[in-house]
C-alpha cells in the first residue's frame, strides 16, 4: 500500500506549469505553492468527459432516465417554471454549462463597449467570494503582499490572509482629491516579491467609482511596475452608477488592453448576485485577461483543480435562472428599471446628508454601488454611534472603527425613510 | 499604517480554543493551524445579525423594498413557483436558514429511528464536497493521518492531501468477507499524531453498505483509539439500499452515541444531492456529534469563518426548493418510487454480473447506492478496456487503475439497456 505524501508535483502539473513558463511567464512566478501543484486529475469528471456522447453512459452518479434526461421528484419539479430540467437538477460541468460562459462573456464585453481584448472563457465560480478565495489558493502564500484600501470590504482580510497566509499591505483610499493613486503607487514599492493588487469599483464601503483620470492613473501605475502582478477587479457592483463621466468600465478591460504577460495577470470576478439582482443566486465568474493560447488551458486546469477539491460547481436551479435571464431581451430594461429606483435613493440620501454639519461629519465621496460612509470628526466613536442608533432609534448601520466612520446601506430603505434614517443618524451622533 | 501579518491569533479565537479545551479536547487537540485561527470577526455579517430586527436596516448590501422583501427582477420570478422569495433571492445566514436546519435535523433524526443522541443543527454547507472542505480546513494539516479506503472517492485525496497537505494513509476497503475491519485497525496504529477517519455508507465506487455486525466492529475499532480522532461520515448515498438485513442507519449515529469528547469527534456529512435526487443543488448539511453546550457555538463559530472567507452561503433557489420539499408529507412516498427505479436497475445488473464468467471477473460485493465494481482477474488492464469499451461500444464507463476495476454506474441506464451494458462489457474485456 503506498501512503501518499502531501508535497508531490504530478507531472500534469508539471507540464502546466512548462506552458505557463512560456505563454504567461507573470502567471506562472505568481503561483502559489498550492497553485504549482493543481492539475486536473484524470480521475472520474475526466473520464465521464470524454463518455459525454456514448450511447451508454455509465460513468456518472447520478440518477437519470437513461437518456440524459433527469429524473426529479415532482414535488421538486412543481418549484421551477420554464426552466431547463438537466441543468436545473443533474451535475454540470466543474467550470460551468458552456451556454452560460458564453453568454455571460458576451455580456460583459458588450457592456464594456465590445473591447478588442483577448481574454478567457469566464469559468462559473459558487458567487464572487468563491472567485477571489480561488485567486487567494492559486496566487497568494506567505511571499505574497496583498494591496488592498482602506476601508474595504473586510472579506478580504480572511480570503487572502487568514486562509492564504499572505501578508496585507493596506493604503488609504482616498487622497487630497479622489482615489489615492499616489498612495497605491507607494505601496506597489513595499512589495516583496510578487504581488495581488484588488480593485473593487464601484467600492465597498465607499460606494464610489473612478473618473477616467483616476482609472487612467491607477492602470499606469500598475503596469508600470516590474511584477509579477495579479491584478483582481472584484466587480460586484457593475452598473450601479448613478452619476454621468464616470469611467466607463471595469478597469480590468483597460489592464488587460495593456497587459504585458512578463509582468502583470489581470483577473476579473463578477457575478450575478448584484448585475441581475440575485443576491443568494452564489453565481460568479472568473476571467482572465492578456491570456491566450494554451495558457488558457493550463490556467483553467488549475482553476477546476480548486473547485472540484472544495465546492464542486455552483448551483443548478440558480445558474439555469441566471441563463434564462441572459437570453431575455427585456433584461436591460428589467435591470435599469431596478437601478433607477436606487438611483432615487442615492440622491435623497446625497441631498440628507449635505445638511449635515461638515464640522461633525465628514461625508465621503460616494456615486454609485449601495452606500455611503460617513466619517465622525465630533470626538463620537463610531461604534458607540452605531450602538446608539440601534439601541434608541431602532436603527441598524455598520461600523468601521479604524475610520471612525459609519456605513449607510441606502440600498435598503424606502426612499420614503431616508430622511429619518439621516435624523436619526444626526440625533445619535449629537 | 497596519501591515498585517498572516500568523496572527484573534483574542476571540483563544476565547474559542479555551471553550473547546473544556467541552470537546478531542475537537481542540484535532484542530489545524488554521482551525486553531478560525473565529468569526465581529465585521458586518455580525453587525448586521444584531440588526436584523430593527425598524431601518441600514447594514445589507442588497436591494430590498424597505421592509425586507426582495426586488427580483421580474423575468427571474417567473422562473420560480410557490417558493418563499426573500429564501431565493435575498442574502441568507452564512450557516443557513434556520427552519431548512431544524426541518433537515428532524428528518435525519427521524430516518435514523430517533436516536437520543446529542448532536448540533446542521450547517448548510454547498453541497457534500464544500461540508468535507470545511472538515479538512478545521483539521486536516501535515500532521494530520487521514484514513482512506482503497478504493475510494478520488476526491479525497484533493480534499485532504492537496489542498490541506495531511498524509492519506490507505487501507483496503474488502478483506475476506466484507468490509475489512482489520484493515482499518492497522491503519489506526500507524497513526502518527491525530487521524481523521473517512466513512462513506454506502459507498462510492463499491456501492456496499455494511451490516450490523460489520458496523458495530467498526465503531469498536474507532471508539477503542486513544484519540484524538475525527471521524467523519460520508453519508452522501443514505437510503439507497436495495436489500435486507444491513446496518439500518447512518454509523455516525453509533460513534455519536459512544463519543467519548475526550478522545473522538463524530462529524455528519449529508445532503440534498442524492437523499432529495437533487444532485445540482449543492444543498449539504455538516452536523457534529458528540457535542453540547458551548462547544457547539465555538465549533459553529470556527465552520461560519471558513464559509465567510471561502464561498459565502448556499444557493438561495436551491434552499429554498429543498425547504419546500422537506415539508411535503409525499417526499418520503417519492423518493420511494425513485429509489425502487434504481432498485429494479440493481436487480438486472446484478443477475447480468452473475453470468460472469468467475475466472475472469470478480464482482465485488454490492448492495447500496448507484455502482457496481467489477474487477478485471484476466491479465486485461482495466484502462485499455475502459477505452475499448468507449471506442468500439461507446459505453462510458470508469476505471480504477489501481484495483485494475471498472466501476458500472447503473444509476444513469434504463433497465432495458443494462442487459446490453453486461454483453458489451464482457465482449470488451474478452
Amino acid at each position: 500500500m503506498r501512503v501518499l505524501g502531501g508535497t508531490a508535483m504530478s507531472n500534469e502539473a508539471r507540464r502546466l506549469n512548462r506552458v505557463l513558463g512560456r505563454a504567461h511567464p507573470a502567471a506562472l512566478r505568481c503561483l502559489s505553492p498550492l497553485g504549482r501543484k493543481l492539475a486536473f486529475p484524470r480521475g472520474i469528471p475526466f473520464q465521464a468527459a470524454e463518455a459525454r456522447d456514448s450511447r451508454i453512459d455509465a460513468t456518472i452518479g447520478q440518477l437519470t432516465d437513461g437518456g440524459g434526461r433527469p429524473l426529479p421528484l415532482p414535488l421538486l419539479e412543481a418549484s421551477v417554471r420554464d426552466l431547463d430540467l438537466p441543468s436545473t437538477f443533474l451535475y454540470s460541468p466543474i467550470d460551468g454549462p458552456p451556454a452560460l460562459r458564453r453568454v455571460w462573456r458576451d455580456r460583459e464585453r458588450r457592456i464594456a463597449g465590445h473591447p478588442a481584448i483577448a481574454t478567457t472563457l469566464p469559468i462559473v465560480t459558487h458567487g464572487l467570494t468563491h472567485g477571489l478565495s480561488i485567486v487567494a489558493d492559486l496566487f497568494a502564500d506567505k511571499s505574497t503582499d496583498v494591496l488592498v484600501p482602506v476601508p474595504a470590504w473586510e472579506n478580504y482580510e480572511l480570503l487572502f490572509q487568514l486562509h492564504a497566509g499572505a501578508r496585507i499591505v493596506p493604503y488609504p483610499f482616498f487622497g487630497d482629491s479622489g482615489f489615492a493613486v499616489s498612495a497605491l503607487e507607494a505601496a506597489l514599492r513595499t512589495v516583496r516579491k510578487k504581488a495581488i493588487v484588488v480593485l473593487n469599483f464601484p467600492s465597498n464601503p465607499h460606494g464610489y467609482m473612478p473618473t477616467p483620470a483616476e482609472a487612467r492613473a491607477i492602470v499606469d501605475v500598475i503596469t508600470a511596475h516590474p511584477g509579477p502582478v495579479v491584478a483582481v477587479t472584484d466587480d460586484a457592483y457593475q452598473g450601479w452608477v448613478y452619476e454621468p463621466d464616470l469611467h466607463p468600465r471595469s478597469i480590468f478591460w483597460d489592464l488587460a488592453e495593456k497587459g504585458d504577460p512578463e509582468r502583470l495577470l489581470p483577473i476579473k470576478v463578477d457575478g450575478a448576485t448584484k448585475e441581475l439582482v440575485f443576491f443568494a443566486s452564489r453565481v460568479g465568474f472568473l476571467t482572465f485577461g492578456a491570456i491566450e493560447g494554451d495558457a488558457e488551458a493550463a490556467l483553467a486546469s488549475k482553476v477546476k483543480t480548486v473547485i472540484r477539491g472544495t465546492v464542486g460547481m455552483a448551483s443548478g436551479p440558480a445558474m439555469a435562472m441566471a441563463l434564462r435571464a441572459l437570453h431575455d431581451p427585456a433584461l436591460d430594461a428589467a435591470f435599469a428599471e431596478r437601478r433607477d429606483i436606487l438611483a432615487r435613493r442615492y440622491r435623497i440620501l446625497k441631498n440628507g446628508l449635505a445638511a449635515l454639519d461638515p464640522k461633525r461629519f465628514r461625508v465621503r465621496p460616494f456615486n454609485s454601488a449601495y452606500f455611503a460612509l460617513v466619517e465622525l470628526t465630533n470626538g463620537l466613536q463610531a461604534e458607540d454611534v452605531r450602538r446608539k442608533l440601534l439601541a434608541d432609534h431602532s436603527v441598524g448601520t455598520i461600523a468601521f472603527p479604524v475610520e471612525n466612520a459609519i456605513r449607510l446601506a441606502y440600498c435598503s430603505i424606502h426612499e420614503d425613510r431616508l430622511p429619518e434614517l439621516v435624523a436619526a443618524f444626526a440625533r445619535a451622533a449629537r
